[in-house]
């Protein structure tokens, strides 16, 4: 009960109605299939700038990466949401929900770097994707440093 | 083992080396995490539609249900993934893995539509939209129904 009060207040701060009926699970499956099809892009270009690199296909995984991040994923952070079950239990750590500050510098990092893929893999240049893709890859780091429970 | 060699033969018709060491269980989670994810942004669009429509909110989850749209995912379809689990059991019927016609007709329908949405997005024009987000949504529920076991 004190959950799904806590959902709906928060509905009130998010953009819209979208979310005055989303259920936690609903939530937190949500931003688990956002990272995981991310994850997929990452390992795409992974293997292009290790292998043959294919620029067409980088340029899709870019592209992904690029709008998920900036889909305004925040939003699925809803209070309620610190702990419960999506696809899988979320791994999401307590300070995610505290740390606003500490939250919104990763999140810009990340967007940062993955808006500049996104420019860097439309130039086909394998050199320069490879040296933005580690810098993704960082900023990916670094936030499950901070954010996530058991980092893997 | 079958399932394997299948796997195996398979990566060597998709685009580089990304998916050679793919497991079918990672790759039916990959694509039911875009599915799922293209989900969150058809609820947020059709919120928007229906009630208070922030132009803003409307484009990110268009561009998003876009770029992963056009982001490849055939790739994900490789045999010895007809049958298996990702986040949970596949619902791709036998017929998505033979009927390459079929397929590729509503896959197009669906990129067309989809690229469609994220233009009439950029516009504001909330009516546009709603047009818009109901063809996409036609071709959602037409490959459902050819394609997805159980429709739902």
């Amino acid at each position: 009960m004190k959950r799904k009060v806590a959902v709906a207040l928060a509905a009130v701060t998010l953009a819209g109605t979208a979310f005055a009926q989303a259920r936690p699970e609903n939530l937190i499956k949500w931003r688990q299939s956002g990272y995981t099809f991310m994850a997929w892009n990452m390992t795409r270009i992974k293997a292009n700038v290790e292998g043959q690199f294919n620029k067409d296909e980088v340029l899709k995984a870019a592209n992904a990466i690029q709008a998920i991040a900036n889909s305004g994923m925040g939003a699925l952070y809803a209070p309620g949401t610190d702990k419960g079950k999506g696809w899988k239990e979320t791994e999401a750590k307590p300070e995610l929900f505290t740390d606003k500050e500490g939250v919104g510098k990763v999140a810009m990092a990340f967007n940062k770097e993955a808006n500049e893929l996104a420019k860097v893999a439309a130039s086909g240049d394998a050199a320069a994707v490879k040296a933005q893709f580690n810098k993704v890859g960082e900023t990916c780091k670094s936030c499950h440093e901070k954010f996530r429970k058991d980092d893997h």
